[in-house]
């Protein structure tokens, strides 16, 4: 099951740098695992945004949330969550 | 060079019911044909309404403008366009 | 999987009085199928608005929009679809 | 009388971790004494948010306005009440 | 209970003019006569707006409903509901 | 001269409680002396808000100014004024 | 008692030629005879739009209200009314 | 050249309170200076807000800049300036 | 004097063909005379839109609200100006 | 290909302002150097507010996200990104 994902990332300005710049690897770690594991089909950046759109295939929405609430940068994040379904113009 | 795109489609009430047959049938047609020639990366339908979401392949913002704006569907569309880059954390 | 959904109906004043009847009772059967088939969990509506809000339980996001499209009145509704998950709160 | 609630959380990360985990637990507490009474007649995670969409089903407004008052983790929601009443269509 | 209402009001332009007439007069002596029961407690005109805020004192949700549903003006209202409870620094 | 005043209270979290405590039970005793020299005509709580409605009966603009910035929580207040005329319904 | 008034215009173009033309004209009159008698103290036009930014200087809501309500182009205006007060910085 | 500008003024709870005096009373000096040079034509308080929508008259766009940027309050204000002509309805 | 212009085009759908073909060949006139005259600076189609972003180089907000009004599309845009001043980074 | 970008600046109150110096130096110098380079076509200050409308002229999505992630100023920038096109009204 599809879904479009926006994250907006907002990290706290007086966030210690080594804890931010550890948080970051651990998310890059972490979605790097679902994109292999299939879960996790896309992942663009915004143009001049700290943001990105990405496209997850998952079971359930429960699934979707454990992975959302799982991101290391999720309590920085705005997330919107857009279900998809197949369209009928697909080629 | 990557672009998200994501389209309301609202066909007025009025329109000739023939019209609105063919335009949709048209509509496809073209969608299908620049999916196979790979500009027209992904559509996916939005759960619950008349709406995709797109992302395109194309070689600038001019071949870009020049796909939506022969959309048959073009006018009775509001259209928002954002541009897209790779994301570092891409597997 | 759980989805709330609200639905907000603006009928066109112009349509045909029997149309728009015949239309309605379509919508209450439509309804009443889904909600007896355990579909459609729940419906209320919103005090003072020609609205519902409602709860979905489905297979799949496909199935959702399949439902939510075939509604009768889905030509004259604005349509916004929640994704909802169990919270670790519930007793 | 039934109400949907949407609240979401937004807890200050620099409140005292142990703080936070007591002010969480007691807020479950609250939530599930209070669905076992019958009045939070419902509780969904919204996906990919830490907020919840919520149904109480109470005897008054005052009432209601006690409840969400009463909520440990009150001073770090929004909240949006929206009033229900019986849909026409319900089965 | 008490609520507060805004309602705004849109009458389409090409109603025959003896129908709009006719409807204003309907629902002027359906306001009257709800204020004289005790249950359309305040109304008052918005400055420069074909608008009013009212409060309502309603025995249930569904009772406000059934009251604003009824409104001969409801097809061209748009109306806000805001549940209200005593406030602490009432004197 | 009448009107509705909306105002929604965010009182910063790390004000002393002290502060804090002498502050709204000098906001509450500024409202009720002005409840009963009538300026202040309503007060009411928004269900689930630090929040409230209000309608004030004032000889002018200037007056109405004077009486809000001199609200001990305005520097925590954002304030929303809607002047309200009689209206032709009203019983 | 000062107020800042914005008008949008939105006239719609079906409406008769001479009816609009006639209505126009109206408008102007009674906007010039306000501005001599001294309530319409200032008109300008929002550069770009069919939009003026204007002040009043009425004896109460009452009367600005009456005014508002009677212009010409009153059916086809959006009007946002912003109450005014003394400025301490005024020279 | 006339332009309307609002400001909305939101001073830090945490500057010093000599600093805070100090900037409003310089912020008023300021503003009466260029109200007796005709450039600042008009400023009016917006009643419940410490906010004020003021009419300039100035040589250029350039010149309005460099007033605001020089408000002693401006880097607490947010700003929106809006263009203005002689309007035909002009008395 | 600099202005950034943004024009949106609704060209109503039953708005005849020769008349639609014929204003919209009249605004390219129009706007190519005033490139040529150099008042109207820059003009950009905006991707995906029936829209344009537009710089002006003008004398007063006076005339570019003449040159705005007499747009021959006018009654169908909706038009956002933003005025504009020399950057402290121009190279 | 052309990209209208508006960048609204907010720096924290409490940055260093040795360090702020210093960084809207290097943001000038950023800027300037891109400029002569020809990628940044354009750079208008907004008027009344800390904010520039600026028009890129890049090689690709890529490119511009590279420039806008890069500047000095980019912690504290929102960053509004519309991708343009040749007009076929450009003289």
């Amino acid at each position: 099951m599809l879904f479009a994902v926006r994250m907006d990332v907002d990290i706290p300005r007086d966030l210690d740098p080594a804890v931010r710049e550890e948080t970051v690897a651990r998310e890059k770690a972490y979605s790097q695992q679902l994109q292999r594991a299939g879960e996790w089909r896309h992942i663009w950046r915004v143009v001049g945004r700290y943001s990105n759109i990405s496209v997850f295939d998952v079971s359930s929405n429960e699934r979707l949330h454990d992975i959302l609430w799982g991101l290391p940068l999720f309590p920085y994040m705005t997330i919107e969550v857009t279900p998809l379904a197949a369209h009928p113009s697909q080629a």
